[in-house]
């Protein structure tokens, strides 16, 4: 898992996606001749940050966001939110500006603003993400940024495999969206390609636990469209796939962007659930993760 | 208004309106040949569940939305609204899962919470609705999904007389869209077609009573271009048709999707005024309903 | 700068742009031939009530909003907000129905909702604006409509050196947006221009104050790509351009829009920080007017 743990660590939270691009084209151009198929990598200043892969005939594309969580220092010793972290006072986070490598810590008044101290004052616009402290044990895995990183592993595993398909990696899923809509419309317009798959990290509730499978959503605040989502469980079910269905009310996705885009997508969210979510902490088991690649593998057949 | 009947009694909420989709088809495939003109019919999977018909040289599209409000069976007994219901506890809800059919009671808790009560446990993700008592009298109809089965039944009568034009039947209308966008996008590039009358129901306010004529709205959340809302106005006002201006600042439609779609749609939302929206009960004035069929009879001719 | 007082002068808001966009093709035609470049100039039913000036070969377009705030008539005496207007009771607003032209005062109830005075009824749907009371002095001026008559302003100078590049119109800004998705989409197929500069007005804050030089927004509810932003900011301290960085968690404008269009646009928000925005006395700086037109004479040539 040491390519999960390097991914988690690469500080890139909504509109700062660049080194996340950078690092997975490195990644891909060294490892991607061993796979399978090799992939044609898209990317460049018409897709801003994306990369885009195309293996052979796709019919099906995934979606994982490379985007995290964080914060921008504004002005004195105030910080904004980068998408919805769930911090707390004491939490460490890290950056760099003009002036070098930042290492400080949070406080959170009582209104819910939130602070840095640090020794000196930090360059306007400047991005902090979470310190990273990846934990393993034999069944979990613990760490800051498992949202998404773990699903652009998961896609990475994937590829490894896939003969017909494209893999596609997004930037600002947290903070709104503002990706999906444009690469949307170039996937449909050049391929026809209209069934997405969201491989992305969900929450663990009530009905949802760690270690009972990879999850399937059959909605969240978006409802995908139900004939697209039952043929996935149908898929997952014949396959033996260890799953569970998972019904929200609330929460969104590259697949609510993806619904309200200028092409007719059919999309459906799968992925591990995940305790302690947008925290330093998210957690989840590691056999969640195995059964998403499986189910991942399969479906790229069969749909 | 048989019809009608039928189309309030369709199970269709937001995301699952395949079954709205295959009444429409076999009933206009059944009827058409008697229509002045026959139209194409334009279905299929890059169209998800919607449908257009092509009638003639287009100039202006009808958009009518098949899908309903409803809830969306959780965990445990736990419900999850689809679009915003207006219920009370004791509310029948029928639907359908692997164990068989379903009629079952709402429960609303403090907290504003939905659980259903039934004697067995309901599959996860099962959609249910209102159990539909459709009412007549002299002057006014009274039953569940007036909204937009209403629009929907007022569309297929213009379609009797309609020389040219599109009438679309739309999905997801009452949870945050998601086809108008595309739709949009395949009309305009396909047609130029770029004016669209939304035909739906709206609310019977303090300045919009039942039976005093269709409501052209002149604005909602969303507000249409005022030089498009003024021609109609004088449209209707030229023909004598009896309307009521509409002046709302909440509330939204096809029609807010359409305006931030990636088409230059001019848009105006025309339709009934309905008593008890989004309940079991919602109320329209059948005069209402006339004025309404016969100012689309002629906005589809002079527009 | 009797140009822009005239601009604040007219009667627009969103929805209704049509006086504006008369006034700015008549100006246009007026003055354009004195021009460094000749525009072509771009308008008509497909682009709704925009304007597109073309000059020589585009690689950066400049999108400035014609729309205002300001207040629908509904029934009775009640208004409604269009847009996020900041008013007191008492305060003077104008418009014209067809009994002719209007001149009102506001009342604010303790519920926050607007209401009229006038010594009879309003036609339903008549638009209402600040009266304006255009005031200068040597280092201020005051007025209602700064925002965004002032980015018009600032982009019809910039205009008159301007070789290569697109200057844009755009309707429904302060209202939810509804021109920038199309416009969006239309620049980008037509000419592969992705790169966008929002003319726009900002508000003063504990860290951006009138005086200290135009705004260069790093994000606010929403956030560029950083490294599109950093180069415009390179750009500006290479030229010496007095300029302030701005950061912001809420707030939106033409760029939001822009950010979830079905087209790859990278965007910047730079315009003069304003004091009592929305109110009828928005009040800016000159010598941050000027820096903003030096700031995009130069990013015009060098992006």
């Amino acid at each position: 898992m040491n390519l999960l743990q390097q991914l988690c660590s690469v500080h890139a939270p909504s509109g700062y996606e660049l080194p996340m691009k950078e690092f997975l084209l490195k990644h891909i151009r060294k490892t991607s001749g061993k796979w399978r198929t090799k992939p044609q990598i898209i990317e460049g200043e018409d897709l801003l940050d994306c990369i885009i892969l195309k293996f052979g005939k796709p019919r099906t594309v995934i979606f994982a966001h490379m985007d995290s969580i964080g914060f921008t220092v504004r002005y004195f010793n105030q910080l904004l939110t980068i998408g919805s972290p769930d911090v707390q006072t004491g939490t460490t986070l890290t950056g760099e500006d003009s002036k070098g490598p930042i290492e400080c810590s949070v406080e959170i008044d009582d209104d819910q603003h939130a602070f840095y101290k640090f020794g000196r004052q930090i360059d306007r616009g400047t991005t902090l993400t979470y310190k990273v402290d990846f934990r393993e044990t034999v069944d979990h895995i613990e760490s800051a940024y498992l949202d998404d990183r773990l699903g652009i592993y998961a896609a990475l595993r994937v590829a490894e495999n896939l003969q017909n398909g494209l893999i596609v990696f997004t930037c600002w899923e947290e903070q709104g969206g503002g990706s999906v809509s444009f690469l949307a419309d170039y996937i449909y317009r050049k391929w026809k390609v209209r069934q997405a798959l969201i491989a992305d990290v969900t929450w663990a509730t009530d009905g949802v636990a760690l270690g009972k499978g990879v999850a399937i959503s059959l909605r969240d605040r978006n409802i995908p469209r139900r004939s697209f989502v039952d043929r996935i469980v149908g898929i997952a079910a014949k396959n033996n796939i260890k799953y569970q269905l998972e019904v929200e009310g609330s929460g969104s996705s590259d697949g609510g962007e993806l619904q309200r885009s200028s092409a007719p997508f059919d999309w459906c969210f799968i992925g591990p659930p995940s305790e302690q979510p947008h925290t330093p902490n998210e957690r989840v088991h590691k056999g969640d993760v195995d059964e998403m690649i499986r189910l991942y593998d399969v479906l790229m057949k069969e749909l």
